[in-house]
């Protein structure tokens, strides 16, 4: 079986929409990327780190998803990364209400030794120093690197961050982020840009506007399946960039062609994702309400014109 | 050949985006309508009505695509329908500057006689007891009624609207405006909710982000072609709606199958109207690029996961 290694955060959330309201529960970039990509054939391992305050409860949940958690630091005495967050009625913007960075604010990224030559490294939203030190640590050249991040560290370690997406083949990334990062309010210009800076291919992730994938000058687009309800948007983005890195880990394909297919089982997955809060959905999730949305997306995108008949 | 019988505004416009600015240029929505039409095999006219200074050119313009304009009403001595309005730096949002009805405001529409059986109907954004008026004068129903409107409408005559959305089989709207009718943030739901005030079939426009056609439970989504430059999205509304029904009207189908390709063309078009200014891009395409196009959409949009590979 092929190997995901997964950095990225695991926290606890506690976020407000206009459905309701949580207490601290399971979140971070890693813990969604890792759920989502545990519907792949594959071998998958997380980096991160918690505080003791993590309870057993979480891990037991992570290993019973056959996600590697030997390389998730648990420090004694620290407290885990915490995140506060209230969503706007489009539930399209978001205040972030609080932040405490606790364990993170030290986390030195140690990879365990069976995932140095994974096939693919899926670098979550994290300080880019941490994300070149885990691609440091790697003895064999992954088949594909991808990169999530955020306006953030473009805002306060933007050398860092330009450093680390030298080193990347894929970066995920939402449109506003996209036009900061490069100054192009146009995608197609913004991709251009975000081309020169090393990655082959860059995602544009657009929420419920869907996401595009450009290579050079060939585009794809996948839209985010409409849905009645949407409940809470957290965790979307990442359970995207995990279905995308679980199928090419699982297929070792790293063609465009295949890429397309890997950014529609993204939005599959992300639409699960955003029906309840957190990461209760995936939790619950079955790999043949996956397949069966799969048929949703193809319904919803796929046509067939004749153009000989069309004048 | 088949009917298509197009009311709508024919103005003029002056237009001021982020690139520059014209004076009074050719627009409106029949305007933008028919010439999207008119890259298809079917017969076309235009109910609408302009002033005594609207320049022989334009009307040459019209016929010069095909375009019947006996029912282009020319009032003497009135001045025709007049918008100015200024785009925002991103696009997506504009200020109305200026508006003259002018003949717009008294305009008795008169569908020409050889239109009273037309194949398709396409009723432009206009008030909408002139869109009720236009179908009252047909003599034969129609296989397909399509009706375009916007929130103007919804604030000042929504008993009127409402009324002549319950003859129609088909709305186009743009995202804001179905929320606005129905109440509904969900686009899901707002669809379903319109379905019940008559038209079977629901298109919500999305601008930059694509369209979305509803029927029932079905759903199908067309992406807009992300562009390197986006110029003047005036009239792109009306190009999507001219193409949508120009190739239903062309190919006399009017299942849920054929409506996803008519959106997909409807899309096509539209592409082309927002790369330069007003008219100017739609009134110099060939057909030839129109079709080179639809390969760009197929691109973007078509792949082919096989399901039982996938885990």
């Amino acid at each position: 079986m092929n190997k995901l290694l997964i950095v990225g955060t695991v926290a606890f959330d506690a976020i407000e929409t206009p459905f309701g309201k949580t207490d601290k529960i399971l979140g971070g970039a890693a813990t969604y990327i890792g759920l989502s990509a545990s519907f792949f054939n594959l071998k998958s391992a997380i980096v991160s780190v918690v505080g003791d305050d993590f309870p057993q409860e979480y891990l037991d949940l992570l290993k019973d998803r056959n996600i590697d958690i030997s390389g998730l630091e648990i420090v004694k005495g620290g407290k885990t990364f915490f995140w506060s967050g209230r969503y706007h009625n489009d539930l399209n913007s978001r205040d972030t209400l609080d932040t405490q960075l606790n364990t993170l604010a030290d986390f030195q990224p140690k990879v365990p030794q069976e995932f140095k030559d994974a096939d693919v490294v899926m670098l979550g939203n994290l300080h880019p120093l941490v994300q070149a030190s885990v691609l440091d640590q790697m003895e064999k050249e992954p088949k594909l690197v991808v990169l999530d991040t955020m306006n953030f560290w473009m805002d306060c370690a933007l050398p860092e961050l330009l450093d680390v997406i030298k080193r990347v083949d894929v970066i995920t990334i939402n449109d506003e982020e996209a036009r900061q990062l490069t100054g192009e309010y146009s995608l197609v210009k913004a991709a251009a840009k975000i081309h020169t800076m090393g990655p082959e291919y860059v995602v544009i992730k657009k929420g419920e506007h869907g996401a595009l994938l450009f290579h050079g000058k060939e585009i794809f687009f996948a839209p985010a399946l409409p849905l009645e309800e949407v409940f809470d948007p957290t965790g979307a983005g990442d359970t995207f960039a995990g279905g995308f890195a679980g199928f090419i880990a699982q297929s070792e394909n790293v063609s465009f062609k295949n890429m397309k297919n890997a950014i529609i089982y993204g939005s599959n997955l992300a639409s699960f994702c955003v029906e309840k809060f957190g990461t209760e959905r995936m939790v619950g999730l079955e790999k043949a309400a996956v397949h069966e949305r799969l048929q949703q997306f193809k319904a919803l995108t796929q046509f067939d014109i004749v153009v000989e008949n069309n004048g």
